[in-house]
């Protein structure tokens, strides 16, 4: 796998999940499929009176999620910035030319209500449950950044392989000191409970 | 419809979005499907190792965000609570007994770094684009409250019919002051951009 399959795979599923955090702290989300899609960079479609263009305008901060017909889930992390004024008609064109359901919900000239915003910089989650072990990688695009994720066993580990034993998905392998197979990680966190000599860590 | 028609809705979708805030404040989604639904409650499962399990520890805040078949959107905002302790082990049986495929994830006794949080309070807004005009109602599930959005025409109104003529969605309807039909509005705002005598609030 990796970031411009991803990418596909998110115009495939069509109707995706944009999260952000609402001016009052709450979680906010919504389903959007006016979408553009480039190579390198998803362009999207709101209206500028709705909540979710606020939140966009106030720090940009998205996550989009989505959950494929194969049961992969793709998880892209962004800063959504509005595009330039002077291309945002041509960007709307564009988005209502290749979906042509929008005109019937700003019908004539009232698309001229909504704003196009880029996403260009991700961090691209890809998650399949499907598969034994479940298996999960993170791409970038543009200067898109990884995070730090889940568990790591350090040195303290005494070899007692209590985490083999407890594994959920058996991605820990013996060594000095035990490794776990990042790939195959749940991020369940039962190592790290488990671990007699706390020598579990989460990454961060 | 109704709040049980939409908790009936979500169940058939199966997996759901859940969108969080996390500790730094960024927007955070994932799916899920381990979910036990009652006609006035959601429970579902996560592992306590994952950061939604801590986000959800944190505040509880989360919205739930489903698209029907029937291209409706049904959004739950509510406060995630852990079900009691004495509670944990027959909630997350029960999710496992009814959805198998769980044990391919969390085979064994493994399932026992799982958490089954409680949504009953709830807020649900229900959205459909694809009738016309499109459709929208919210409805509330325990101590769930409504919470004002969109858009109200005031005692400022002199009656130009501005607002009528450039109504996507065509729900402005005459009257002292002109009326916005809210089950048709799509917030979109043009109303309160073009209104020549700022008639148009947002409510809050």
């Amino acid at each position: 796998m990796d970031a411009q399959t991803c990418l596909k795979k998110l115009q495939c599923v069509g109707v995706l999940n944009f999260s952000t955090v609402g001016l009052d702290g709450t979680p906010q989300a919504r389903c959007i499929s006016a979408i553009h899609y480039t190579s390198d960079a998803l362009y999207f479609f709101t209206a500028r009176g709705k909540e979710f263009c606020r939140e966009l305008l106030h720090d940009g901060q998205v996550q989009i999620l989505a959950y494929t017909r194969y049961k992969e889930m793709i998880r892209v992390s962004a800063k959504a910035v509005p595009v330039p004024e002077a291309e945002q008609k041509r960007c709307i064109d564009l988005i209502f030319q290749e979906q042509p359901y929008l005109s019937n919900v700003y019908p004539g000239a009232t698309r001229e209500i909504g704003i196009v915003f880029v996403v260009r910089d991700m961090r691209i989650e890809y998650f399949h449950l499907g598969v034994k072990p479940i298996f999960r990688e993170t791409y970038t695009l543009g200067k898109g950044k990884h995070t730090p994720k889940g568990y790591e066993i350090t040195g303290e580990c005494i070899g007692c392989g209590k985490c083999v034993q407890i594994c959920p998905q058996q991605c820990v392998a013996p060594g000095t000191p035990y490794h776990i197979a990042q790939e195959h990680c749940l991020h369940c966190g039962n190592c790290f409970e488990q671990c007699p000599v706390q020598a579990v860590t989460k990454k961060t």
